[in-house]
This record gives C-alpha cells, structure tokens and sequence, in this order.
C-alpha cells in the first residue's frame, strides 16, 4: 500500500466533507459495539453524525458501505502496522516477527474489536464487506507466508507449503481473536500467546 | 453421549411423523445448498417435504429451529464419529489419532457442507444454532485436549496448555474447512494434510 493510499482522507486541512464522512463513521463504530450491524440503520446513523438522511448518500450507497468503510479505515490500520515490520531485514528472527505480528494484531483488535468482529460476522453474507475482508486477510497471509519462507518452510503451493502452513494459521488467529472479544475471555494477550507457541512450533523454532 | 440419544428419530418402525419431520429437514437441507438460508421460508420448506404450513409447527417453531435441528443432527453425527475413536487405547499414537479425527470431520464436511457452512455463518446471530455449534465445537476440542495431554502437553489452563492450543487447533479446522467448502479450493483432503502437519508440530511428534 503506497503512502497515498495511507494518507486518504488523513490529510491535514480536513474539508467538512471529510469530516461528515468521518462523523458517519465513527457513528458506526461506535453503534456496533452499542447496538450492533442489525439495529443500525441511515436515520440512526445521521442522527448521530449530525446531519439530514439524504446527506448520508452523499458518502455512501448503503449501511452495508458505511460498515465496509470502517472496516477498511480498520483493517488499513493493521496493514500500516504490520507494514512497518521489517521482514527482509538480515538477523530478524522469523518468530519474534511473528510475535510481533500477533502483538500488531492483538492492538487493533483491542481498540478496534467491535468493527472487527462485525468484519468476521458479516464477511460471509455482506459482499462489500467480505470483499475487504478477504483483502485483508490476504496482506496478513502474505506476510507471513515470507517469514515462514524464511524460517525454512517449503517455498510451495503443495499442502506442506509455507503459504497453506501459513492461510491457516492466519485464519486461527482471526478465529481466536474473534471468540476472546466475543466471549470476553480469554484476554486478547493470552490468545496471543497460545498463537504464538503455535506458530513458533510449526516455524520450527 | 448414550446409545439412547443417539438412537433418537432413527429407530425402527417409525411413526409418520418422524418421516415428516425427517422430510422437512431432508428440505432443508436440499434448499441450504441451492438457495441459502436467506431465502428459506416455511412455505418453501413444506412445499418440498409435503404437507401444509401449519403442520410446520408440530415440529418447528420456527425456521431457525428447523435448521438448528438439522445443524444438531449432522454434528451428531460428528460426534457418533469421533466417539469411537479409541483415544484411550494403550499404543494409540496421538498424531495418529488426531489424524483420524480430521479424516472423519472431513468427511462430515464433504458430505454436509451445505449445513456445516451454514451452520458457521449463522451461529453468531442465530441462537439456537450457535448454542448447538458450540456445544460440538466444544465436544471435539474435549477428545483433542484429552489426546493432547497424551502427546505430552500440558494438562493446563494456562495459554500453553494443552486446553488452549487444542481450542485453537480445533477453530482453525473448522475455518479451514468451511473456506475450501466456500471456495470449492483447495480439495478437503489437502486441508485435512495441512491441518494434520500443525497438529503433528504442536505436538512434538
């Protein structure tokens, strides 16, 4: 993801579209976790943000999109973080980066977690949501699919390989993040810690 | 589970009304795989398995409860399955066993995947499903956990007991075979092969 892409809507100097679009947004956020994606609707959306029903479609064709935007606001959090890992730097050891990729992980679902496990929910049925999501997942199996290349597991497609090692340890962690958010427990620090003795046994390490 | 509870609905000399209640989940599970939970009403469902919209309701209150029915019918089916697995026989080999474990929910997948499927997207917001999705995801890591602790890992609470990585493991099935399911990629058996190699790493074999 290129810095642009990072910067949209992040820029200094706000218009007050931008800033209509954010208060949308952070409605939305904050109605998941208090009312959950049934329960919204536009009209509760906008009297949230401020603003009549029609200025919603100004931003977005439906509550499916306004959700789908959030969860790419989100998910584009965990990219940028995950980002910033440096994989291909020489002495890095593939399982701390993979604890700190767990760690990253953990945060966004810490700050972020009822847009989170709206994402998880809804993917399977909301296209524009499922769509993101999927994005996401990707860039996170993508990553570790490298550092799992790394730490010396087969560079193959075939069902030892690093990247379906790696797809389904990616899809644990989402699970087991998902279910501690949603059950309240285990914390977020200990799910972390189980996913990483996982991915630390089939590194190898 | 006992004999008698496994036995229920499929004893002989059935009564026509465990046919028509066999019918209309037989209709359930026929529409989950061509048009989807969304779509199924009552009147769908009794169209196809005979009778009127009012005889529905002897058996169902409603069609969430149809559907968990079948959902409870397939994971018993499941746990039929692992219960005879010999998890406590001398010489058994864990990995082995766990093996065993994935070959036998593959093919529950590749037989029911219209209702396991289902039963994955709709146990977040439909109680009655997810009440009976979690007891058979709970059921199965119990017979892991108890073949985990035989492979030598910790008969703990803790984040790196055997309790934990097994409730991981046993997530990270689930969502992998619901995805090549999805996907209709990679085959079952490749999941079951990359499942079995995480499951071997984890427990040191």
């Amino acid at each position: 993801m290129g810095e642009a892409e990072v910067d949209t809507g992040r820029r200094r100097g706000r218009s007050k579209g931008d800033l209509r679009e954010e208060a949308i947004l952070a409605a939305a956020e904050r109605q998941l976790a208090s009312v959950g994606y049934e329960s919204i609707t536009v009209a509760t959306l906008m009297e949230e943000a401020g603003g009549t029903r029609g200025g919603f479609y100004f931003y977005f064709r439906t509550k499916a999109d306004a959700v789908a935007a959030l969860v790419e606001r989100t998910v584009s959090a965990l990219h940028v973080s995950l980002e910033s890992l440096s994989v291909d730097q020489p002495g890095a050891e593939p399982v701390d980066l993979i604890r700190e990729l767990l760690v990253r992980t953990q945060a966004i679902w810490a700050e972020h977690g009822p847009v989170m496990s709206a994402a998880v929910e809804l993917a399977p049925t909301v296209p524009a949501i499922g769509d993101r999501w999927a994005a996401a997942r990707d860039a996170v199996t993508q990553t570790a699919t490298r550092i799992a290349i790394q730490a010396g597991l087969p560079d193959s497609s075939a069902s030892d390989g690093a990247a379906a090692v790696t797809a389904l340890l990616v899809r644990m962690g989402e699970g087991a993040f998902y279910e501690a958010t949603k059950r309240a427990a285990p914390p977020l620090s200990e799910v972390t810690a189980t996913c990483g003795l996982i991915w630390q046994r089939c590194l190898g390490a």
